[in-house]
């Protein structure tokens, strides 16, 4: 067990995140402009590897490490009735992850990436479950309905966790999340982050019925009454501080001090769907250097994204009608950039093909 | 060489196509439902778990064998200042996917598919290009606004040629295609066959400036004038191969031929962009089961794709704002149907990952 025991101080957040190459960029676009196709026609694809190119420093740049974390954590909002499942199934979805039989672990294979699963605080314990590494920050968050989610020492310890797990020479980073109601939590946290109604930043997260559905308004609702006063009057980074620590959940803020020290360490993070979209926006809101940092791989079926996105001035590159998390849809367009940058390294350019 | 010396009978184009095992996809579907995710979660990727079940006639398909055969040809319609490219950059890039440095040739490698590059007729000959199957059916087509495309018999070859290149034991087919101008020649199959107007049509191709979208737009308004006498009174599928003799090219021919062919030997198709997707509808047009055996990569950039794919109901897997062709918007759809058919052999059920 890798135990966060001291208070992390939360300096380090505002630390400028890496700089991108603007001439490794630009030698990509030239290159680009060599390949043998008309200019602009592998769409999507051409910015993507332009884009590793700036992150990477290098005009041809390429895949080699993968990593990804999943982090999961329980949540006291549980309690209000807003999931299709019950908490137990966070604890024994960790032991699935560990175990590969869970959708983000069969993609994390295929792609070669390095997984690792974090479970940060469950009402049920992993400890004896192989492959995780627990953390233990707490037992799950608070019902935010009635208290905040965690402690400010919590949350630090939380947000530190995440960047525990980026390794400085990653290719890329996928940060995945699991939690029973952390789509009412991540709901939550956006909708005090973008000032939205309730009604329009809830889903069916699972799938939940109308009346786990509305459940789920009234929990947020509630959380936002009783804590915007909170963070009434703070500047973006501390307010948004304060309502990781309201409303967030433990896998939440690691995901969001993830991203931070993924831009940080020069590593480019592929952001996943909904709650990885609200980190995402969190992180951006704490150091906004980490937008330089994001790719967004899909666009989730659950109802909040596309404001989220559109928060984020974010277009993922897949739209699949997914909604499991875990990283799944970040994953699966882990080899939409393995081809983009296959085909920037590997194609001939019109000299050396020969052409007039 | 392979020769096409004897005109092909065409009763071949309506022998029924394989019949979709419907409890194969039936058990799929339950096994969908058994995975350790909420139902539905995975979007898209189950639909195509379950059609692939439905092709291959087991509850657990799998992705072995991918044929991928690029089909080129010119277009005599190139003269009518329709393209941004001169005639000769086809045979070139027929030399360009024979040595590994297309972006289809690139794809190709990273699937482990079998690419397989036929040459139906071009200006210049590419006889001694290594790897390129020479079957000469034409050196191009006529151009269209003068003279009918090719003649009943070139067209029958074109059929049968596309046919020889899709082999039965295949886990999927996709097909290819480069020609200098052929976009303006499956502009006006595609109006022809769905009665719309050329302007609504035609698009930029590989990059044509305002005056040579004009030009497209004439040629096939003149096209369209010349040849529609052909098939007026016609049945549907007569009518069809008279539209892609008159103003069809070898290639889209050929398409058309290995689609029909492919769902006969029951080999799913991943069909690419706009070109690919006028000869998919030919094919059905001719063959209406087809459609059953067709999954659509994506949807291009092209102008004239979305209505196409509106027509075919057609909703492809991916948008990357791709516009090249060559059978690269169909590969990057591949580790797409390798990923979804993975996660549903390799997921755990609730029953083995132990969930109550």
């Amino acid at each position: 067990m890798t135990q966060f025991t001291q208070t992390p101080d939360l300096a380090w957040l505002h630390v400028p995140v890496a700089q991108v190459d603007t001439n490794a960029r630009a030698a990509a676009e030239a290159r680009q402009a060599q390949l043998t196709k008309p200019p602009g026609s592998l769409g999507r694809l051409e910015q993507v590897a332009v884009d590793f190119a700036g992150w990477q420093g290098r005009s041809v740049p390429a895949i080699d490490r993968i990593g990804l974390a999943v982090f999961a954590a329980d949540h006291g909002v549980a309690a209000q009735g807003v999931s299709a499942f019950p908490q137990s199934v966070t604890a024994q979805m960790v032991a699935n992850f560990a175990a590969g039989g869970a959708a983000v672990a069969v993609l994390a294979r295929r792609a070669g990436a390095n997984m690792t699963v974090v479970n940060l605080g469950t009402v049920s314990a992993t400890a004896h479950v192989p492959g995780v590494i627990n953390h233990d920050l707490a037992a799950g968050t608070a019902d935010f309905t009635e208290a905040p989610a965690m402690s400010q020492a919590t949350l630090a310890k939380a947000l530190a966790a995440g960047a525990h797990h980026v390794a400085p020479n990653l290719s890329l980073f996928v940060g995945g999340e699991m939690g029973i109601a952390n789509t009412t939590s991540a709901a939550a946290v956006y909708a005090a982050l973008a000032g939205r109604e309730a009604a329009t930043v809830v889903g069916r997260g699972t799938g939940v019925n109308d009346t786990g559905l509305s459940a789920k308004q009234t929990a947020v609702e509630r959380g936002l009454t009783r804590h915007a006063p909170a963070w009434a009057g703070q500047d973006q980074a501390n307010g948004t501080q304060t309502i990781l620590r309201c409303l967030g959940g433990l896998e939440i803020a690691a995901l969001t001090g993830a991203y931070i020290a993924a831009a940080q360490r020069s590593v480019p993070v592929v952001v996943d769907g909904f709650i990885a979209s609200v980190a995402a926006l969190a992180a951006v809101r704490i150091n906004p250097g980490v937008a330089d940092w994001l790719v967004y791989g899909h666009r989730s079926a659950e109802a909040g994204h596309a404001q989220v996105l559109a928060d984020l001035n974010a277009h993922p590159l897949l739209d699949l009608d997914m909604r499991l998390g875990e990283g799944s849809g970040a994953m699966m367009a882990v080899p939409v950039i393995q081809n983009a940058l296959a085909l920037h390294a590997e194609m001939a350019t019109f000299a050396e093909a020969g052409f007039a």
